[in-house]
């Protein structure tokens, strides 16, 4: 019955990554002109299938299906509809997708509660450097620091949301205010492991904590022709050792990931030993005790390193965001409604960052990851099996009986 | 004698040092509008004493001082008037500027021989990406290639000369046509040797060969938060075992020097692991075996480095210059010079390129280092001890003799 529906979401899927900033490509930052094209073909699905549908001023798309009774508690499923540059076409627009066939596949039929598809207008940050402007706007913390933020051309975020016909000083109104059942996300996994264990979905326990540091080693600038190996203060060098340093450590640790993704070499000339090293790190873990220790162990070998190379080393932490866990009810719901359509139950973390997490300060929060085909993503090679979207909207319309008979 | 002229030679060079592109550092490249000052400052001495001053058509500043007969054969002294960005005011303007001492010390004394002081327009390289345009025009190997290389903002070398108000169809003019006698350069280490030695000078036996490799490591960019340790294709991590591994080869081989100056990770971002790094490698040893088993065995551990963690590497040889001797019979005299004046005789070999590596396919061509107070250069820390270059003047007019008595 649902296998349709699947096929459909992945159609309108691709149908929409062709809205891009960019034409052969997929690339749609906040509240940008194709954005207006997303929100125009989902607004008429979810009216066909009897929602009311507005644009609230954080610019994110919302959808009300009435529940059986008008003051029914609203149950929120969703996700984002703004991309990376050069995107694939199902992270965030499947979650939205996804929920507004499960709306359709309804068919008119009203529940004890209100559902509302949200499609939140930026998580991925490109645009203004900082992630879930979207979000943010639903659990009210949107300040005028973020307002503020400035994209490459100079326009702010109120900028952003003026040129597109919405009104800043009505952030607010965005708010949840009443009680909520929840939020459900749906989302590709991201990653090799669903694909690995060859599982359809996976039940998100909790969304990793995340360390963010700016690391730099500073030695000496010099000509790489007359500068005997010995005499040299190459803080390429070191930064390369650490970074040897930092694989070895997150490889121990279970669980643990850790990059290093940027780096800068200054001058950065092919015959000059570079006198500083700018790099970027990241760590990542479930645990954050685990988190923090490792960091502590990275940070205590880039100061081992640096002190044997006559380096100095400096860094600033940029981010330390705790893990979120997701709600024990709505995972155990979601754990019921995989086994009971016969799918088998897998729990996992989530190593990227998600809307639930913001979500998760305001109401329960929970997700359901689909597999990741060879777990590529933010590129265009992105996919998803339709036989997985099949297992994912079973999943949802068995979690929107459960909800039913809940009582809520 | 010649300590009043040493003096003389420090003071000049901090003057020449304050015609620059920008104000407060000292930055001049090829024909840049500072280039006019300087030509006038040091046209002016050098018709104080008795030079016949040019400009060629490549732009080097040539003043000669005529013999004791009319034909007599030329020796060359000089060294490049151009520096890098950001410069200190030896580097090049030294070796210029105490050539012009040296004739002043004569006193209008003639010799058999006559003496062309040269200031090459170009060395460094900076304006156009390629170095030695002012000697390459005296050894006459300036082309189609060179004259249609374009700076920053669009102009061509020719464009530059024109601007100068100089004439590229006739840059043949500058080439040395009849024989000469031998270029000899003054210029500073720019490494540590003779400083860590407490030596003044250096006679420079050869100038090292380089090679210069473009190298590339590709795996497949990814979610930092989403992909296991085991599951990366990482190619920043492989890039910097890779620069480890150099580090180690160039230490274990005395004179070997090996430099990875520029990295580039991409996508670069912080929260994706890099798909693609992009680093230069700088190879140089005066032996051109030693190089090229040293380069081989770094491209061996390249292979087996990308091998072991699924990446993908390639290489282009950017640059495969081998070593230049200097004129044996030009380092003896050299050497005799030194010894005569009581100073030290110390013989090394230079591991940057120097205007002499190019006169020296036209002519015997020596250099004579003298000490980098703490190795600095291209700095604008770089100095120059006044006690040394007393030293390089004696051994300048001690060389001046023997040539003279040599009857050549």
């Amino acid at each position: 019955m649902l296998a349709p529906k699947a096929r459909e979401v992945v159609r309108c899927c691709r149908l929409l990554a062709g809205y891009s900033e960019e034409a052969g490509v997929t690339t749609r930052t906040f509240l940008s002109a194709p954005m207006r094209d997303v929100h125009a073909h989902l607004t008429a699905w979810m009216q066909r299938c009897g929602m009311t549908v507005s644009i609230d001023h954080a610019g994110n798309l919302r959808g009300v299906y009435a529940g059986s009774s008008p003051h029914a508690p609203r149950l929120f499923i969703g996700s984002h509809l703004d991309t990376v540059v050069h995107a694939g076409a199902f992270d965030g627009v499947l979650g939205v997708v996804l929920a507004v066939a499960l709306v359709d596949a309804l068919d008119g039929r009203r529940l004890p509660f209100r559902i509302e598809v949200v499609g939140f207008s930026d998580e991925e940050g490109v645009r203004f450097g900082v992630p879930f402007i979207g979000s943010r706007g639903l659990v009210g913390s949107v300040d005028d620091a973020l307002l503020g933020r400035r994209d490459a051309r100079g326009r702010s975020v109120s900028d952003a949301i003026r040129d597109y016909g919405l009104e800043p000083s009505r952030i607010g109104e965005s708010q949840v205010i009443d009680e909520a059942i929840g939020y459900v996300e749906f989302h590709i996994e991201q990653g090799p492991t669903l694909d690995r264990l060859g599982l359809p979905l996976g039940i998100v326990d909790s969304i990793v904590g995340q360390s963010r540091l700016a690391v730099v080693f500073t030695g000496s600038a010099n000509h790489a022709g007359t500068t005997p190996m010995n005499a040299r203060r190459d803080a390429l060098a070191g930064a390369a050792e650490w970074i040897g340093a930092i694989e070895a450590i997150a490889s121990e640790v279970s669980g643990l990931v850790a990059t290093v993704g940027r780096i800068e070499a200054i001058p950065g000339a092919t015959n000059v030993i570079a006198g500083r090293c700018e790099t970027s790190l990241d760590v990542r873990h479930s645990g954050d005790d685990v988190r923090a220790a490792a960091v502590a162990r990275m940070l205590e070998r880039a100061r081992q390193i640096a002190s044997r190379r006559h380096l100095d080393v400096r860094w600033d932490v940029c981010l330390d965001q705790p893990s979120t866990s997701m709600s024990p009810h709505l995972i155990a719901t979601l754990e019921r409604a995989t086994a009971r359509r016969g799918l088998p139950v897998h729990h996992m973390s989530s190593g990227a960052g998600h809307d639930a997490m913001v979500m998760a300060a305001r109401m329960p929060a929970a997700m359901l990851f689909l597999r990741s085909p060879n777990g590529i993503s933010h590129h265009p090679d992105e996919t998803v099996l339709e036989d997985d979207v099949t297992a994912a909207l079973n999943v949802g319309h068995e979690l929107l009986e459960l909800v039913a008979r809940s009582g809520s």
